[in-house]
């Protein structure tokens, strides 16, 4: 199997946690990579506005906005503030011209997994004709079920598709991060179940030892993820958007932006 | 719905650490701890014999040997290897009195997990004559897919289920450890499906945020697992046997192993 057109490589800007919103869009133009994965903090830096226009004017598109979500609290009014957030989300997308936004989905306020998750169906739904009426495509990410307790009651491919058949609309899909997802006896299955529901593939890599719970991805070729078998996995899936590249590791953060960005072409040719 | 029977608590040694073999037999019958459960690189400090006939003097009972399995392997010889030392495990676990051996299936040599995965029903089917013989029952011990790079390949209960199911035999089940099942969201489900062969049931808590990797395990009641509705699950599914208290935590392993014991009595009564 081939190795992936460079053109769909995308650069989450997560991977360089150190650089700040102007950077990482220069640093981007330079390396000549043509998509950027945003994150709302990023953007906050500089403003809406001034990001697009830079992303614009560097010839960048986006592939993604990071992130909405957070739905479960433990009141009506939490709720429908996180509801708000999401909808406010919505709309720097729109000026950004991120066609899509990234749904972490949220813990649950208590021990109560099942109503959590009643409440992340209920966000999702209650955000949907927002995300609609704007164009915008919500994409549910699962993440890994070590994060379960702090970060997302989605923790399954299957949880994802689940909730996105269920809402049946073009304007909500998945994310298929492999870091999350690629454990998962099921994973090939749910990538074939979630066709052309797949909004997005992020890359990055497992170490063993995990070095941290939070910190601890590595680059593409660290690791032990079969990343070329579900890159082609989801391009049969009808997938074949941008691949971004996402790694929260101190290790790549340390490491200067432009030699990151050099690896990480490398890598994503030779190992996804 | 009540507390559970206090006969039917366990002291899985991992949760004692720093107390040897002799110790911990002491302090479980000094704490009136009925049950322990035993790993193997403990028993080996003092050798099968002694433990098992200090087992008996103290008039406790084996709950299970920790552990078996880790059957994959790069070569033929090695996995050879592998299954041998299964068998002395089985041996091991007759001279102790333990009528369950706890398999911990073991990560893949490379990044082929679906390969891993036929190697671990190849070494279990393997190992299954001579534990049957032996009148020991392996319990398939899915972990957390936290561990599926390091420690098995085994990540959910429907694999370990759908295993047992395949191999169909009295001395196969599955053994159900909160830590490493309660994010699932077929957990329920699949606690329904494996019925009479839940052959072991293990709690701790998961604690928000996890303090580390493989330390992270908190006592009943400090995390956000509703364990109350898991025992009742698998009591349900017919599981009425001991239950093991297995904490792996560094602030736990520093704490005095009576006042553990003391505390861990409470919390079983209190929380689970």
């Amino acid at each position: 199997m081939s190795a992936p057109d460079l053109r769909r490589l995308s650069l989450n800007q997560a991977t360089t946690e150190k650089w700040g919103m102007a950077q990482t869009i220069d640093g981007c133009a330079r390396a000549g990579v043509g998509w950027i994965g945003l994150w709302r903090h990023k953007v906050a830096e500089i403003g809406v506005a001034d990001t697009a226009r830079r992303v614009r004017a560097a010839g960048l598109e986006v592939s993604s906005l990071c992130r909405g979500g957070f739905f479960p609290a433990a009141s009506d009014s939490e709720r429908q503030q996180r509801i708000d957030d999401n909808r406010r989300a919505i709309d720097e997308a729109v000026a950004l011209g991120a066609s899509v936004l990234v749904l972490v989905c949220g813990p649950a306020p208590d021990r109560d997994l099942d109503a959590a998750r009643r409440m992340v169906e209920d966000g999702i739904c209650a955000v949907l004709p927002y995300a609609s009426d704007n164009g915008v495509r919500l994409a549910i990410e699962p993440l890994h079920p070590m994060f379960a307790g702090d970060r997302s009651v989605i923790v399954t491919l299957s949880q994802a598709n689940g909730l996105a058949e269920r809402l049946d609309s073009p304007f909500v899909g998945v994310a298929v991060d492999v870091y999350h997802v690629w454990w998962d006896p099921e994973v090939y299955a749910q990538i074939a179940r979630a066709g052309s529901r797949i909004l997005g593939f992020h890359v990055s890599d497992w170490l063993v030892p995990p070095p941290d719970h939070l910190l601890g991805r590595g680059m593409m070729g660290d690791g032990v993820i079969e990343l070329r078998r579900l890159r082609q996995a989801v391009e049969s899936a009808g997938y074949t958007g941008p691949i971004e590249v996402e790694i929260f590791n101190q290790r790549v953060w340390d490491t200067p932006g432009d030699e990151v960005l050099r690896l990480m072409k490398d890598r994503f040719s030779s190992q996804c």
